[in-house]
């Protein structure tokens, strides 16, 4: 817990002076007034988050975090749960959807195990597992409180390891069978939202599955009683491993003054909890896509994040962040590469345009 | 009229094969079926637009067509009109948001003059200039329909030569003070909707230009009686020249197979005429974003057209575009790069997943 702590105590609102200056220059560069719109905005963000008024995106690396789920024995989701080891094996062979993606946007990936059920020993896969899987969420809590702040710590120790290596964005991404319903179970808890608009239909389930995912759900919560006032409690008692190690890439990056770009809905989970720790690190967070998953917008529009990219998708993995990681770093070369009317001898807007 | 023509008549169906064989691989890949929503729904069509299973896109060119706009008399725009001309000069310094843009995004970038008012020598602006700038359409034709014939197949011609040089997707962009109100006009007129939907603020005019904007295009339709039925009619009449232009591109585009990336709203008007002139070419355009320009989503409705990016962009250049163009790029290489089930060793959805 200590240093889960002394991470969360760490984390400063962003450089107003700098954010100041963004503002004064994009008002400068060749184009009317705001419009680039979220490229502006994200460049004056990132311009707060870096402390200088030129901020630089250059080392790009989305953090996938991986983690089962004893919830499956209920029949929640539509792929076995052995998947989530065959795709770790996948991730660190360069050919899942987050790979091709990252390579497209030049990020780079990382793939953690925070909490896969099968032992594995794959070359690239950080070893970070804080215990096999959870137990099962409908009939008692996922994990104890000691093991969530570890995983949320296995992230911040990610996230900081990656800073220290030159990244000057984190992304986050997931895999783990099962996960939109803990995730489903974490916006439940927070927002109070109906079944209807917090839980979803995941990788793919019929009308049958879903009634039990959501009966499922329902039970989680009656019988663990996650407190939402405590976010610790709440990924204790119906998160999971990934989600809580994707709240530790989150506030690492926070506290390390680095933008972090929020995939989907699984990771908009995590966001949730890392917002519920400490509401300053929202300020760190972009917002990617809008997924297929109909809790996904409710959780934006709490946490305050606007999304970009309106694309259906729901694969998770990071494959949203990786896409408008290119788009942050799209805005910090407007900022600093565009010319300003002066420099290009353009004329300015008519005085009386009115 | 001659290549227009000739043009029109070479612009034939998607390849359904190819499409068929693109579908049935992504639901082979490593997710679940139709997880990766619009990146799948791209590949498909680019590869029905190239006729092949495995589309490739490498080379991307956007094509900025540049036109003025003697509407400008009436004082509907906040910029003055020699801005025009300065920006040709920023495009080719390569300090302009879409030189910006396209770098990052990997995308090429031409600067074409079809119309602009002033005499320009630009290096690298491609001449294409049919006359310079239009008539004040508020008090009678913007151009005679030879002349927007003209316009045309000057962007037929710009295309046809990217094309020959190994472009394999073009994305449209414009430049041209003024030219929200000539495309308002054509929005008006294709769609009948009224001022308050199909006319906005452009780069930035207060309420009292943007009443005498509202003003200038009712007169300019009642005083031209544009024909809705003839495409070229409504150019020659209320439309631009870049605006033709850009039409030719798009239908150069897909007479060359080849995907074309719509930007904004002055793009749409653009592809509203193209569409007016041979609706088959809509099947090989791709939209990017979603302008402030109120009008804007009712034009990409109109056109069938699922925009990716809500970003709040208004500064056309092809800026949307060339963003959108990446993700086109994206949608290819997950087609080609993903692993399949087989191949990955990862087990597929359970059969009774239901």
């Amino acid at each position: 817990m200590q240093k889960l702590n002394s991470t969360i105590s760490s984390i400063k609102p962003l450089d107003e002076a700098a954010m100041q200056a963004a503002r004064r220059r994009q008002d400068q560069l060749t184009k009317p007034q705001g419009s680039l719109g979220v490229l502006e905005e994200l460049s004056v963000q990132l311009a707060g988050i870096q402390g200088r008024a030129l901020p630089v995106i250059d080392k790009k690396v989305i953090i996938v975090m991986a983690g089962d789920h004893g919830v499956v024995a209920e029949g929640v989701s539509a792929f076995p749960q052995e998947v989530t080891l065959q795709m770790m094996a996948n991730f660190a062979g360069g050919g899942a959807g987050i790979n091709v993606l990252a390579r497209h946007s030049g990020c780079e990936v990382r793939v953690v195990d925070v909490g896969v059920a099968a032992p594995l020993d794959i070359p690239g896969v950080i070893p970070k597992k804080v215990r096999p899987g959870t137990a099962n969420i409908a009939a008692g809590p996922a994990m104890s409180q000691e093991e969530a702040a570890a995983a949320i710590e296995a992230g911040i120790e990610v996230a900081g390891a990656e800073l220290g290596g030159g990244a000057t964005l984190l992304g986050t991404g997931d895999m783990g069978i099962g996960n939109t319903t803990p995730s489903s179970a974490i916006l439940t808890v927070f927002s109070g939202a109906g079944p209807d608009v917090a839980i979803g239909r995941g990788t793919g389930i019929g009308d049958n599955a879903l009634a039990k995912k959501q009966e499922v759900i329902k039970s989680a919560i009656e019988v663990n009683q996650p407190d939402a006032a405590d976010p610790l409690d709440v990924l204790a008692k119906v998160g999971g491993l990934e989600i809580g190690g994707l709240a530790g890439v989150i506030l690492g990056a926070a506290a390390g003054r680095a933008p972090v770009v929020i995939d989907g809905f699984i990771s908009g989970a995590a966001a949730m909890i890392a917002a519920g720790l400490c509401p300053q690190c929202k300020s760190y967070m972009i917002a990617s896509h809008v997924s297929v998953e109909p809790g996904h917008r409710l959780m934006l529009d709490t946490l305050g994040l606007k999304p970009m990219l309106f694309m259906d998708m729901r694969l998770g993995e990071g494959t949203g962040a990786a896409l408008a990681a290119s788009l942050a770093e799209a805005s910090a070369k407007v900022l600093a590469e565009m010319a300003t009317f002066a420099e290009a001898g353009v004329a300015e807007k008519n005085g009386p345009a009115s």
